[in-house]
């Protein structure tokens, strides 16, 4: 039982609640049942397990070489995120990130909202989306985010801290989501892959992207200025999906 | 100037923080520029506003008869929901809620989560949806509810408190939203008006109101057990809107 939260295992996990000890450590921490299972499922390497109690979950873990770390409330209260964490909270490895496939790809443009990002990955793992994010979104592997995808992280492919240009150099074609129609083509989903760019909850995309997108795609609506970023990004992506 | 958080004009402002209160006042608030302006531009009628300084819009306000009230940084923290509240914030009066009108309608069922309840609100106004929240419901005005929704409340009819059944004698027709296809059919909007029932977070929707209801939509999906219940909720408006 590791009761002291400046245990050396509890200090260095507790850093992955920031971006740049993620990046640096190649890893991320899930916390609760739920994420730890999906990323068993998905084959994702765990490097520790802390719990407040062995249970079936923490077995599981333990059967594949998993350590499996009992701690107190006040230790938990130092990794978790959430308020009142029921555990557990698990170290794991980052996913390795390869070269852009040439698919639908949903490309967050600097979204800073947590609950948007994890939101976006959720319904892109749903419509068959990989998704990218810019170097000024949130990171995508912050425990709000991963919380708010509800697992979808391990069923599709993330990529993190990548400009549009690079999508578009992999054969995806780059269409705008527009809050006002701009006349521009629509993205056609059976000539190939589209790549829908959702802009930042407060001012949208920047102009020079918009006008670097072949194709652009407003979703009509009434007495709005415009939806919620998750919401918009969701139904296009459902749109597109349809028209496959 | 009101330096004083005991004044009591704060203290019953403050009061509207909480659900009750509201109900009992039939007042509510409104923190932030933008929503104070969308609630002048419907016509709202405000009792009060609390500001920081006097500006262009509690010139506005004043203009039409409205209190407008400087008050401290430490007054405007007690009346404020957010962190570092720059203000203003303003005391409304709750629109009436008249019957329920026979058009397509989005029923919110015991969603508790108040980001979902306002983006749940913000795509109705957008689809030409009003919205129905059953009494389990997050209350659709509280100060959170409010934000999400970026002033979209002003824009469509809202109806709290309020069970399915009410929807149904109102002659729209009511159609579960399901994770998964249970092969009811789906509501045929060139019928009439449909009640689009969109359930709990967790919990999904109470197997009764489901049996219950002549339609059900599913939202084809890959590789996860449901998307965010504001996201869900929000294609299906967009494909009934569609189908119109």
């Amino acid at each position: 039982m590791i009761e002291s939260t400046r245990n050396p295992r509890v200090v260095a996990a507790a850093r992955l609640n920031k971006a740049k000890a993620r990046r640096d450590a190649g890893r991320m921490l899930l916390e609760g049942p739920n994420l730890l299972n999906a990323a068993l499922d998905a084959g994702i390497e765990i490097d520790a397990v802390f719990t407040l109690a062995e249970d079936a979950l923490s077995e599981r873990a333990s059967s594949i070489g998993v350590d499996v770390l009992t701690v107190t409330e006040a230790v938990m209260k130092r990794l978790a995120d959430t308020e009142s964490p029921r555990g557990p909270v698990a170290v794991a490895v980052l996913p390795s990130q390869g070269n852009i496939a040439t698919r639908d790809t949903v490309i967050l443009v600097a979204i800073r909202d947590p609950g948007n990002a994890g939101t976006l990955v959720r319904s892109a793992a749903a419509f068959g989306f990989q998704v990218v994010a810019t170097p000024e979104c949130v990171d995508l592997w912050s425990p709000k985010v991963l919380r708010s995808a509800a697992g979808a992280h391990f069923s599709t492919d993330l990529y993190v801290g990548v400009n549009p240009e690079d999508v578009a150099a992999a054969g995806v074609t780059l269409a705008a989501l527009l809050p006002h129609d701009d006349g521009g083509p629509d993205p056609d989903p059976s000539v190939g892959p589209v790549g829908l760019l959702v802009g930042n909850e407060a001012h949208g995309l920047p102009a020079r992207l918009i006008q670097q997108a072949p194709a652009s795609l407003t979703i009509p609506t009434e007495n709005v200025e415009s939806l919620n970023a998750a919401v918009a990004g969701s139904i296009a992506m459902f749109a597109v999906a349809q028209g496959r």
